[in-house]
């Protein structure tokens, strides 16, 4: 399976950015509306300067109450990994467990196309072995 | 599989808890601490009172810059649900897909015994699926 399908399947394909001279307060106020939990940062709304997640602004308020007035440029990822449509699954299944990250933009050339979650990522891949293993199942109690 | 398995797999067993009369200031700083995205609120470490997460912390922010003095009994979720030791997998699962919970308090009676979160249970329920589909394509391979 590739990425591509992945995001197909979301129910949610819409991409939330925020330019990197946003505040905090600002891209607080962008998560709750959307009801997410990361955005990607980009400054013309395709191409990725990084992203900023729920737990980038709490880490970045313990110790510092001035956080709010910071700039989303101050507490994102700025060496950020990326997926490609035909990325497959599996790749990008292992990107994400080994380096902890729960969204991945997915872009194709400079141009970003999509978010996906780990939750996105983990669903498809059950779907997969579902699937396998009932087909499996399938095959031996009708022989 | 039971929960008490999927507890016993997880490299940290240990439940992290905060007082309900705590500040956020304090939650964020334990957070921090033990790289953890959300914590049992408990008034004596052993009976649970709500859960609080860095999502909760980020909400109460939108619109409210004074949110790092209110209390932790102010933003937590108190209805919470939580499983048992006995309680199966695949019910815990559903539970939390259906309720979209990341963490889940585990009790023995109204004692805490532990913590799920959705990472940990997704990964166990692939061990059983991958399981289930290699025995099955073993089958097929030698017969």
């Amino acid at each position: 399976m590739k990425i591509r399908e992945v995001i197909a399947g979301k129910a949610i394909q819409d991409v939330v950015t925020i330019r990197p001279d946003a505040t905090v307060r600002e891209l607080v106020a962008l998560l709750a509306q959307h009801n997410i939990g990361a955005a990607v940062v980009s400054s013309d709304g395709t191409t990725v300067d990084g992203i900023v997640s729920e737990r980038d602004v709490v880490r970045r308020l313990n110790g510092d109450d001035g956080a709010m007035t910071d700039t989303v440029a101050q507490i994102m990822t700025s060496q950020v990994q990326t997926a490609e449509p035909s990325s497959s699954l599996d790749d990008v299944r292992a990107l994400m467990t080994e380096g902890r990250f729960r969204h991945l933009p997915v872009c194709d050339g400079d141009q970003l196309v999509g978010v996906v979650s780990i939750g996105d990522v983990v669903k498809a891949y059950i779907d997969q072995v579902e699937f396998e293993r009932d087909q499996l199942d399938s095959y031996v109690h009708q022989t």
